[in-house]
């Protein structure tokens, strides 16, 4: 490990590689990397993109790597794939876009499968992140698709957020205004040489209006990826708004709150695992629990006693 | 509270209603009412109807009510409304409605807004249909909007998920896929008589046949709610819904899944409060996360620490 931990400092990306499926694993080897890689991080700037299927941000995606990788900056993607046991995830066609991607240098491209809970999905991102950031990667891109309270933890992991859509959202606005709309930073309509595109930028402008941010006022651009057009202004907006958090507090403030957030889900995760433990290794309390989903026990006096029992069972133990 | 909680088990409404707000503002009342109520719980059948806001759900939900008023069933309805700092929460002409609602005998209407965490509302959601139970209601009726977690961990508490749309979805139905789309037993084209209606229908049916489930092939219901058309087919899909779930052993799975889950999120919840306690009684730790906010201790070794502080600080006050 000690290695491998070596290599990695050295700029290896197969130490990269392998030390992100430990990671991604949470092995003992994982969060001795994390633990050695906090104080090398703070450098990368989280961009995360956004929106719904099929409205083109892998190819977006793939632009703007091209585009940064032409500045000299280097890139790790992170595409979490928030797979549906009906849906079996992304589509082929940009799996295969991503390994053409992963083939220019400089560009280190993560998939972050997403099941189980949700939030363990923005832990891992969070950790991946942390990882490419102390690798030394200038920019880290989290791709997503648009789905739920997934995809807000997932975005809530970035310093830029661009939501893509595609021209004639219609409803569908209404439906996702009280979600990720609220927390973009950027908005893209993308297929802009689609019927509609005006009028779904005039929404979206009315509506960034409506919401009366303070400072940053998000602007609203207009790509067509497939044709390369419109990338580079989305490129320049990106750096903007990097521009804007840095001279603002913002860019601190967000690396602070992450770092938090991180270390309380991992505090929770770490009281789960004594939770089940205390479970596993008490029969009574397994009844217990029986009653309780047979409603013969109510479970608002079973939960204190269960915390009690957690606490005092490892000090019993702790002090023979 | 012995005098309230004696007038709520002799059916006084007025009772209901100030107990709900003790148990909605988790009081000591509150949870006496809730610990003593558990074995009067498991009779009412539980409904759930989400969708997209103007998708007309309110003059659904009225409609419903008064078909199963006439039939001489007590109905309990939870509005929860995923306030959002932009949108201000639930339209006036819905408040109206629900108002006028409200005045129907044998129907309650109990509001919950739904700041604060995600988990935290759909455990309320879960504490206000025990009481709606416990109090003898036949159907407790959920109605919310749809959007992301929330709403898939508010009709997580449902028998019957109730998923109303409206014509000329197009890609908006892609996006819900991945969630609430997958857990729904109905579905419901309101506004039935506008155009794209029957693409509509053709278009969740096919993906119901795609999803393949067992036993239960959810149908897809066309409805003019203003016009009072097709809601009793919809009351007739829900009571087949429900006897299909009494026949198979669904009905008590159900419940035994629901209460498990409320004690998870009851010990869940005190431990959340230890957690806070043993920060503001510390002073070093408080410094610790200072410094992990800052980027200069990672969280992957303060986490370990604090959880073994929170497990040792009570033993010692204990074993004194």
């Amino acid at each position: 490990v000690d290695k491998l931990i070596e290599s990695f400092h050295q700029g290896d990306p197969v130490a990269l590689g392998r030390l992100l499926r430990e990671v991604e694993n949470q092995t003992p080897a994982g969060f001795e990397i994390l633990r050695r890689s906090t104080v090398k991080t703070g450098h990368a700037h989280i961009v995360g993109i956004t929106g719904p299927p099929g409205a083109g941000k892998s190819t977006l995606v793939g632009q703007l790597c091209k585009a940064w990788a032409a500045k000299g900056l280097n890139i790790g993607v992170i595409c979490v794939d928030p797979t549906s046991p009906f849906t079996g995830g992304a589509l082929l066609g940009d799996r295969i876009r991503m390994q053409e991607l992963s083939k220019l240098p400089d560009i280190f491209i993560k998939s972050l499968a997403t099941r189980g809970n949700h939030g363990g999905i923005a832990a891992s991102t969070a950790d991946i992140v942390r990882m490419f950031d102390a690798f030394g990667k200038d920019i880290v891109l989290i791709e997503t698709v648009g789905v739920g309270q997934v995809e807000y933890d997932v975005m809530g992991v970035s310093d830029t957020v661009v939501l893509v859509n595609v021209p004639g959202l219609g409803d569908s606005l209404q439906t996702m205004k009280a979600g990720i709309m609220e927390i973009a930073d950027l908005y893209v309509i993308n297929q802009a040489d689609r019927a509609g595109a005006e009028e779904s930028v005039r929404d979206l402008q009315m509506m960034i209006h409506e919401m009366d941010r303070k400072d940053w006022e998000p602007p609203v651009l207009q790509t067509i990826a497939t044709q390369r057009k419109g990338t580079n202004e989305l490129v320049e907006a990106v750096e903007r708004h990097r521009i804007y958090l840095k001279d603002s507090n913002l860019w601190k403030a967000k690396r602070q709150e992450r770092n938090e957030k991180r270390l309380q889900s991992l505090v929770e995760g770490l009281f789960s695992e004594r939770f089940h433990h205390y479970i596993q290794s008490n029969p009574d309390t397994q009844e217990h629990i029986q009653q309780v989903r047979n409603g013969e026990l109510d479970p608002y006096s079973l939960a204190p006693a269960i915390i009690e029992g957690i606490l005092k069972g490892k000090s019993d133990k702790e002090d023979i």
